[in-house]
C-alpha cells in the first residue's frame, strides 16, 4: 500500500503532508518537474529528506501522491435538471481537464510512482464518486439510471484510454457520444 | 520519438536489437526486473553500455521497448465463422493476456519508459490491427460491421482502464458484454 496521510486535520502528519505537497507544487512550477529533487523539496518544506523517504518512499511516489491530489475534483457536478444534461456536462469537463497538458502530466505521474496501484485506484474512485452524485440526483428526480460501473466503462474508460494510448482530437461531441452510449440499453 | 529499430532484417541494427531484447528477457527471468541494470544487459548481449544508452536512452525506455514487443500479437484472430463469435473470442483472449500478471507488468513497463507516448501508441495499434482483421473478414462475409474506433472505445478501453485503474474480477462474461455493446447501435 502507498503511504497514506493520517487524516487528523491539523495534526503534525497533516501539516507535513501539506507543506511537502505545497513545496512540490511550487518547485515544479519554478524549476520544472524533471529538476526537482527530494533534498530540494525537503528544504522548501522545512522537513528532513529522511522524513520524505520514510513517508513516500522516493520522489516518483511523492510526485504520484501530489498528482492524485491535483486530480481530486474540487466541486460537485453541476445540477442542470436532467441526467442527460448533468452527465454531458460532467463528461465534457472531465475530458477537458484530463486531456489538458497538466491533466495528462498528472495522470502519468499518478501511474508512474504507484507500484501497487493504490493511487490509480484513488483517481478512479474520484470519478466514481462524481458519477454516483449525478446518478443519485437523477434517481431522486425519478429518472431511470444506469449503474456507476457502466458509466465508468462507457464514458471514463474511453477518455482515459485515448489520453494514455491513442491521443486524437477528442472534443465535446466525442464526450456526448460516450454519454449517449452509457444511457442506452443494453 | 522513442528510438525505433531499423527494420532491415539481418542488418547490424536488427542484430543488436535482437541481442539486447533477448538479454533483457533472460535477465528479468533470472534476477528479476528490479535487479537488472544496463551494464548487465550490455555484457549479456555483447555490446557496450553506450550502445544501449545511445539507442534506448535509459533502462526504463529499454524495458518499455521490450514490453511492447512482448505485447505484439503472435497470431491472427481465429476465424469462427461470424463477427460475434470472432470478436467474443478475441476479446476474451485479449482480456486474459492483458490481465495476467505478466500482461499487467508489460503494460506498466510500456507506459513507464515512454515519455512521448509512442510505445503506448504501438500497443494500441496492435489491438487496432487485430480488430481490423476481424472486421474486414466479417465485411467480406457480408455482415454489417462497426468501425474499428468504436470497438476500441467499447471493448479495448474498458479492459485496459480496469487493468490500470480499477482492477476487479473481470472474466469472459465481462468481455462478452463489452462486445455486445460494441455491436449494438448506437
Amino acid at each position: 500500500m502507498s503511504p497514506k496521510p493520517m487524516t487528523r486535520p491539523g495534526g503534525r502528519s497533516a501539516r507535513v503532508q501539506e507543506a511537502v505537497h505545497a513545496a512540490v507544487r511550487e518547485l515544479v512550477g519554478e524549476v520544472g518537474r524533471d529538476a526537482v529533487t527530494v533534498p530540494m523539496v525537503a528544504a522548501r518544506a522545512g522537513v528532513t529528506p529522511s522524513t520524505i523517504y520514510r513517508r513516500w518512499g522516493d520522489l516518483q511516489e511523492l510526485l504520484s501522491d501530489v498528482a492524485v491530489e491535483r486530480l481530486r475534483p474540487e466541486t460537485d457536478p453541476a445540477d442542470l435538471g436532467s441526467l442527460r444534461a448533468d452527465l454531458d456536462a460532467w463528461a465534457e469537463q472531465f475530458l477537458d481537464e484530463m486531456a489538458s497538458p497538466s491533466g495528462r502530466a498528472y495522470i502519468r505521474d499518478a501511474l508512474l510512482g504507484d507500484p501497487d496501484g493504490s493511487n490509480a485506484g484513488r483517481c478512479s474512485a474520484y470519478a466514481a464518486e462524481q458519477i454516483d452524485a449525478v446518478l443519485n440526483r437523477a434517481a431522486g428526480r425519478g429518472e431511470p439510471v444506469p449503474d456507476t460501473e457502466r458509466v465508468i466503462d462507457r464514458v471514463v474508460a474511453p477518455i482515459m484510454y485515448r489520453i494514455l494510448f491513442r491521443p486524437g482530437g477528442q472534443g465535446a461531441d466525442y464526450a456526448r457520444e460516450l454519454v449517449a452510449n452509457a444511457l442506452h440499453r443494453p
